[in-house]
């Protein structure tokens, strides 16, 4: 199995955006500006046949009107107009031509899809690969590609195959928004000729991509896509969103992008075989990729827990033992430490770690957290921020910051992954709010994994650590 | 079983804080002042034998100097202190003692063990009922009485019982930001008197309390929690968290407040037999009781579903069929409707209605889920608003607001319940946060429920549902 070529996909080195608008609320205007923001090295030809320049680049009335070879084409155009334009391609030696356009397929409708088709075999008789119908298409910020102008320019090593368009952006939003950079993002639609299952052997070879994450409604070629993930699971974590489980969710696929979704249960154990691992819904896609990117590899699963009172160490507690983490006690070496300093506390204290029983000890969650990475006990740990304590105290900015600070530190300094619960930041009070989201865009600024709750701190670390730690995935549960 | 008279604990007409302290940042500073805060109208009397007046009030030496009854002590003096205390309680008709005091039972320690078990020897001789000890009290802010002074002020009706006092404070700050007004919460700690199968009794017939939730880690009367739930299950919605039910939570609670928790299963047996709404996690406790509280019943599961994109539909209907809803197709009558405004839409439209493919279409997801609503079909809704739409879009304030604002409208207007889907704001834009974080607060200025994903608005209607709908709770599974 050969990897495709697809790099010339995420790096053109020339653009046409066929149907492109002056109309600044439309997709045809939004290709165009996104080459322009992300500053695409390339050249770049709008075409529309009733203007002559459209957002500072000169617009051509055709695709053959154009005075260069042409990369790749970006299509907005009715579907009604693509094989026309797919008969110029071969004249300006057209690698890619990826259809946002629509309307075809998915619609249920037969001579829709009968054009789709007949897409397909025009395409490949021209020489041409499709991305799409019926998708956004590329983002891949080293590659000054977006599909929308308004998305984050930094540049990442995270690659995230979608079949939804609004999901990738969903995805890439909330996703910057929590530290994950981003590379190869591709928004393939229907999948028409290009599949997730090439896309992800491409991945699987791809020097730039270090964490690959896909949402998944259904395929066609089920064989390539499990290839797929074979090859980019070997050597890369791999998290898959697969959606359309349900038999309506499935109905609703095949109205979205033409998907024959599957059962629930065989996707899981496809997945599983693949070394693949899977996320049910966006928020766990997120919380994994996140996980995968910013943390390095559990140790094992005995995981250190510190910084929630009473109530949030019980809850702790149950969410490690469900994510399948071992919440071991203090060794006992740790426990005399503790006993130097603290004599009170050495036989009370536990693991988790509860805050609201340090006050006036003169030891903090910070420096049990630090004793115990150190210990050699423990092969992973989550760290509750505990900002309810901080909130109702005076100084509590200072306060909050100053103990947020040093656990940063400890976290980019540990060579166990250190997963940080800070709350959702759900309050009347407008000077918490603040607060508390610029202590999160600390985290995130020094690649700290930030999650809201402990439960979901604790599924990222207890699914990663499973399948990093396990050799064959197909003894999984 | 008579109800307890617990009226007076959450209404007392006088309060004395043993402990109290010029230090504000204590609790006891914290206590005084939030009786002062939250208005309470009856006299405030702090104790402490080296301050003449502590937050406006005037302090005294004792208990004993105190010239007039007391109904309530609030107790922040440390352990070894406390039985002197209740000497004294008889002198002053005290009905009620709250024992903020901890370091008792909870630190596994025997002599601490057998003070708790004297403490409770002696407040029963003395006539005095105790709660506590090892927890943060009451919280009534119809009554005057928080266990801090920085809470919200604002009285309702959702009662809350929680063993944990940091996840009264988590639960009362997160849920009151989503719209839940709280009348009677109790933090009872090690619940060495007053248990909360008590409360739950007393709760089962308040006509102030519409709602009841409950973070429960362990018990060491079972049967009269279980009479207790089933009472008020009989009566309201009761949800509840069992915490401790892996061994890990389990040994962490009993460190925690010396609970002895127990199996899962069990639990989550007794708690269906009770008629009682199991939550797996703090976030399942909030939205269950904010759906319960803001929602009314669901006729039936079948749900209509609208906002959404493509992606999020097929998500959105996962969801809904993973929690027991029934995303039924739209009827045929619907269908004719949708024909007369938008021919081409009218065979490819479903449920999910999918947002994307309604542009320039004159359909709008509010006109649908209105249509929706009246037609008959659903007995529930699920509106996602979609925002990742609007905020890519030239005016999306402006275009995001109205849209939201007719939303609110039609869910305040409708009999069946409809929750919001908003998501988590999770942006680097500020802009964006702001105009998210606004709309957000005001859905729930309109008393909406807004959920952060469809999966939690599909989790809480379906077990809301579940609940509401299926006479014998006995029977689900």
């Amino acid at each position: 199995m050969t990897r495709p070529d697809l790099d010339r996909l995420f790096r053109p080195q020339s653009v046409a955006v066929a149907g492109a608008s002056t109309n600044v609320d439309s997709a045809g205007h939004d290709y165009v500006r996104a080459l322009k923001e992300f500053g695409f090295a390339g050249p770049v030809y709008p075409i529309n046949p009733r203007a002559d320049e459209i957002a500072g680049f000169r617009a051509y009335p055709s695709l053959s009107a154009i005075p260069a070879d042409v990369d790749l084409v970006i299509s907005c155009i009715p579907a009604s107009g693509v094989l026309d334009l797919i008969a110029q391609c071969p004249g300006r030696n057209v690698r890619f031509l990826h259809l946002f356009t629509g309307r075809l397929s998915e619609t249920g409708d037969e001579a829709a899809a009968d054009l789709e088709r007949e897409i397909a075999r025009q395409a490949a008789s021209a020489g041409v690969r499709i991305l799409g119908p019926n998708g956004m298409g590329l983002y891949h910020p080293a590659g000054g590609v977006s599909f929308r102008p308004d998305l984050p320019r930094e540049a990442g090593t995270v690659a995230f195959l979608s079949q939804s368009g609004n999901n990738a952006v969903e995805v890439i939003v909330r996703g910057s928004s929590r530290g994950l950079h981003f590379g190869k993002v591709a928004n393939y639609g229907n999948g028409l000729d290009i599949t997730p299952g090439e896309m992800l052997r491409y991945l699987a070879g791809d020097p730039e991509t270090a964490v690959v994450g896909a949402y998944i409604e259904g395929v066609p070629d089920g064989r390539g896509l499990f290839e797929g993930l074979k090859a980019a699971a070997a050597r890369k974590p791999v998290i898959v969103h697969k959606a359309g489980r349900t038999r309506a969710g499935a109905r609703s696929a095949a109205s979205h992008t033409a998907a024959i979704a599957g059962a629930a249960d065989l996707w899981s154990t496809m997945l599983r075989q693949a070394g693949a691992i899977e996320a049910r819904n966006q928020e766990q896609l997120l919380d994994l990729m996140l996980g995968a990117s910013l943390m390095p590899t559990a140790r094992n699963r005995h995981v250190a827990v510190v910084g929630g009172g009473g109530g949030r160490s019980v809850q702790s507690a149950d969410a490690c033992e469900e994510n399948g983490l071992e919440v071991v006690p203090l060794p006992s070496s740790l426990r005399e430490k503790v006993r130097e300093k603290a004599p009170a506390l050495a036989d009370w204290i536990g693991n988790p770690v509860d805050q609201s029983i340090l006050a006036g000890s003169g030891l903090s969650s910070n420096g049990l957290l630090e004793l115990m990475l150190a210990s050699g006990e423990y092969g992973c740990a989550i760290a509750n921020v505990g900002e309810d304590w901080f909130l109702g105290r005076p100084d509590a900015g200072d306060r909050l910051q100053h103990a947020c600070n040093r656990l940063a530190d400890i976290v980019k300094g540990s060579p166990l992954p250190v997963a940080v619960v800070l709350g959702p930041t759900e309050t009347t009070n407008a000077e918490h709010r603040a607060l508390l989201d610029a202590v999160r865009d600390a985290f995130v600024a020094e690649g700290v994994a930030v999650y809201a709750s402990v439960e979901r701190a604790a599924f990222a670390l207890g699914r990663l650590a499973n399948s990093s730690l396990l050799p064959p995935p197909s003894s999984l549960t």
